[in-house]
């Protein structure tokens, strides 16, 4: 007799732990188990390296950052096992390991028996036939350190090459700041306050609406808005592989984003061809470029050389520390109101995680570019 | 001495026309050539399938079939070259032979020189350093009728399982047709008129509109509802390939669309999680599933069980019939006026392409899911 | 009520018709269906090719070529459907197409029923449940034309790069030739006799050994050798994608090949290390180099700028028009005598196979390589 | 400006560092760093699974585990980081660590300028421009002890369905073993005595040999045959992802394999296709198998259901106490004597290296089976 595994009989698993062509990322690990594990495949040799380089971005996704922000205590500091070689990458893949600290597992013991409205709880049951319900498991939003860590590489490399990222709030709730000319965002502004948002008042205003929600013990959405500059033209593959169509599955490969669109966007349903269509003109530079900027720099799936711009909705979080209606794993009507230290509001700290993964698609397709240019 | 490339000084260029992981299409032709041809690895054994299965979508996709879109005459029937023996699939990939017809290669002739606003000419040039200029080579619409082919083989297979997947025409400029319950459009609905809206009085509003934009030598922009239903709970990988990010993908890989939101969407980004989060509940099916469906069939990146509802917006034709400024491959300011026979809006023809994408990523993980799941 | 497929209930099929990674060839079609097609993604552009670039090797490949092969009748001149613009290949995915011609299915009425020992029609059967029975379906040797096709085009641009690719059949039965310098050979030797073996003596030896085998009804297996000159240093990935583990499956991958090895091959079972390492010198170019050649060009997985030498063994032909015993389907003893126009032996027709092969894993290392040095 | 890679402007690195579709490894680690870290990603969950399952072929891998091979004293003890859940694994990523310990970096200051012959350190140098001279760097052979640790878990997989791996010594310099029947070779015969040979007198040869080789400052090569029986019909794909290609990439993958052959192996070379073929037979147990097993349990690259049984070549060790003639960085003349810890013969620790890679391939192949079957 084939002795057979224990929970389900005959589950297989799909790898899908891994992102990327050219430069890789696969991670590993759970909210509440030891730690996590990244291993970044494909990066240039020559590099200059050190966790210092990681810990910025780090520090902006870390819980704890601000009042407004979960209030877990996870430092979050990597130690680099390899890929680094007397302070330069050396072309072989990279590990970083993150050692969880503050897990408090107590936290989630409700949650075993109860699926919690808008988590991935149901899902993985449905899934797996059974789950590590300890903090959402695997679909932790904790698994998004591995990428910041990955994307602070990937900024870097793409800041060699003179391409700037830069994410901050454009909206919560109901709050939304107009940001004229996305390009002239600086970190400085964003990171001015809390809540990353560049336009002080609105800022302010977002803090404020956080702090009713949470008093309220509900959660609200928002808007994110992504930008780099200084991307050559030509990245992108025309058909399926569209620089457009990996901007769009790196940011609905995070938590929590329901809705992505670049340049007009939405916008190009009301629009007409004739206003639609940026003209091409030549620049003072010489170069030829846009006049406009309504494609959100791509056009038939390859940078243009204009900016590259856009957005992501980001739901409310679904934990919340109100009563909620439910079931049972057994299906019976329940209960449940979440504990555990949780965000009122995602925005802040999804910034770095949208900045992540905006780098991770460029310098990829950067690197696919620099092979096919030969340059 | 090393004989070079002759364009182009040591340009390499990346594979991008795969999709897919276990239901894998490639494809290869341009508009203008001999023709198009797909190949489709990963098919299941033993399904019944002939030219007939394909080609009630290649009629909706084709040129020519309705007043309202392009006049190109393209009959779009393939050849099926292996995969099918004796009637049935037999495991082995599936070879689709398309031959073009009706090139008009001369009405091309002014785009070789001129930049087309919209259109990939620029960042081919920039990505390649030439193009084959003739219709949009690689990059023209017309590669799409590949992928429905190979969507009507997904959607054959996915309706074996009980899986619908219908699409339909949403708005078309200012004109939006409300859809109570996207489940309830039938493909009747969606057919009987050649715009492709359910809502009658919409449609033929939105016929309207298209003729005058037509008449002003301009065009419009719109959104498409894509629908899935009976699609089991399960399907989809919780970190990287969320079936969220995929099916953003695979939207967002066609030609046009800027804009890509699956249940409430960007809605989401003034709503509170109290009201955003849907209650689980026990169906009178006995099975679990949710009051509402503002999670649009997917938590955590995994089907819910719950339809699948999302929306793409497809940007205006950027071939104009009217004179648009522009710049040559020199740089220099000249005006196009786009000859040809272009549609004045996409959308109609949208419809099953974008079907054939939901469809191709829902097979995708439903291999894979079977493959979990040992069912 | 879900319908089902019709023979084998939940069989899917994983996607296994694609080789390579930056230089991609997938491939579709039988023997006895309408045709063959690959599509070659990942070709530079700028490479001036036509038909008469793929003739050649497809001539030294076709059966018919001389009396000492298969006498099937096919011309196998390919059509190119898209990847080539005036002339030269654009960048887009290459389709090629390959019309069957002269099929002759009721030669392989008997096997329907019966296994064919040393084929893969019972493994098929086990597999999927049931199989294309008209000569091997898509297990059939010829789809190599497909191989060849694409390795033609490889060739060319690594001959571009000063690289050149040889085989020849080294051994049949017990006729082995000596080759002391495998650089040296030349493609005309090798293509002076129907054998393609490149001493003379012990071809007329050769194919004196196969007319003989043919006479016994019966067939014989033999070695050929492969050689890549003038393949640069540094070629290869240092871990799982080692340049002769790449190799190796390429050949592997080829039908009736049940052995590799490169360099000494099994001979370093025997060999002390003082006497097994090659020692590195300076060579008379100035380059850095080594005196002997034990390693076969290859180091660390990775090439060391020394000529590429590895061989393969191909077994006999397994189809004999003599009766061998086996079993029906259904497990009852028969026997079977194959009819057909069959090689009596494989190694003449495998030269351009064997080197299209190493010629496709050179190609795509060299453009991994490309990549990395920006060269 | 631009700044720019320090070492090498311009190089890129392809991902080369994953292994396997269904059941995928990727590493990172270099011999004198901090340590190895594994990411295996599509184990099935519900697998109970602890450091103890890792441990026994980790022992057999080590250096120091007996006197004829390699003094480095490393414990080799791994944490699992994620993917076990109470004690089973939960079907997300798998990340395990190894810490190094032993690393004596003053052993290897003589190689940074010489090239040690055998080893990829010129090719390195060719490659990315500069390498990590300690001991190998990322080609070090302690890389495997990752592989070996993802095998032990596709064993124990392999394990609950019947299938069984074992590899043995077969032949160490001209010191060969007969093995009539590979399949009756227990783990108790390989493991009596620490050269891993199973016939008792060769064993005592091959220890000898060894013994007196290292007595000379020497190495010597050998050949391990690796068996797996139990091992369904049905496995691996029949055009390019054929098993023994696979088996055969797997296994060159392996620093200093030198060769490959399955079934009959070069053999092959001088049978007739009548004594070559297998004849197929009804079995006692009613099943269809074949009288013999010239095929090694492979034919059309799908598994027969016959025992699979292969052999690979390895070189002998390249690092030698004793001086060779090579040549510095700059092409100057020089000698090297490699001090260190090096192994005389590599075979007896190649063993579970070996056999890991069978597993590894394996199950691959059988979870792409599973999804195809459903079973």
């Amino acid at each position: 007799m084939k002795e057979e595994f224990a929970h389900d009989k005959g589950k297989a698993v799909m790898p899908g732990n891994t992102f990327g062509e050219m430069f890789r990322v696969t991670t590993a690990g759970v909210s509440h188990g030891p730690g996590y594990v990244a291993i970044i495949d494909g990066c240039p040799p020559g590099l200059p390296l050190s966790v210092d380089d990681l810990m910025p971005d780090l520090r902006r996704r870390r819980p704890g950052q601000s009042k407004i922000v979960s209030q877990r205590d996870e430092e979050d500091v990597p130690e680099i096992l390899s890929g680094v070689f007397e302070g330069m990458t050396d072309g072989t893949s990279i590990g970083i390991l993150f050692r969880n600290k503050d897990q408090r597992s107590q936290d989630y013991a409700d949650i075993k028996e109860k699926y919690r409205p808008g988590h991935a709880d149901f899902t993985f049951d449905a899934k797996y036939g059974f789950r590590d319900y300890r903090g959402g498991g695997r679909s932790s939003a904790r698994e998004t350190l591995c990428r910041v860590a990955a994307g602070a590489i990937a900024k870097k490399i793409l800041g060699q090459q003179g391409m700037r990222i830069l994410g901050y709030v454009k909206q919560i709730g109901n709050v939304s700041a107009e940001i004229p000319d996305p390009t002239q965002v600086t970190l400085e502004q964003v990171e001015a306050t809390p809540v990353r948002c560049p336009v002080p008042d609105k800022a302010a205003a977002m803090i404020q609406l956080i702090e009713e929600v949470r008093k309220d013990l509900d959660s609200i959405g928002g808007v994110c808005e992504l930008v780099a500059t200084g991307v050559p033209a030509g990245l992108g593959e025309p058909v399926f592989d569209k620089l457009k169509a990996d901007l769009a599955k790196a940011l609905l490969s995070l938590p929590a984003v329901t809705a992505f669109e670049y340049g007009a966007g939405f916008a190009v349903a009301t629009a007409r061809g004739s206003e639609n269509n940026d003209s091409f003109i030549r620049k003072s530079s010489g170069q030829i470029g846009t006049e406009s900027n309504r494609h959100g720099g791509m056009l038939g799936g390859i940078s243009s050389g204009e900016p590259i711009v856009c957005r992501v909705a980001v739901k409310p979080t679904s934990s919340l520390p109100q009563a909620q209606r439910t079931v049972t794993r057994a299906g019976e009507p329940t209960q449940i109101a979440v504990k555990g230290r949780h965000d009122p509001c995602l925005l802040p700290r999804f910034v770095p995680m949208g900045e992540a993964m905006l780098a991770l698609v460029l310098v990829d397709h950067w690197l696919r570019h620099r092979a096919q240019c030969g340059k």
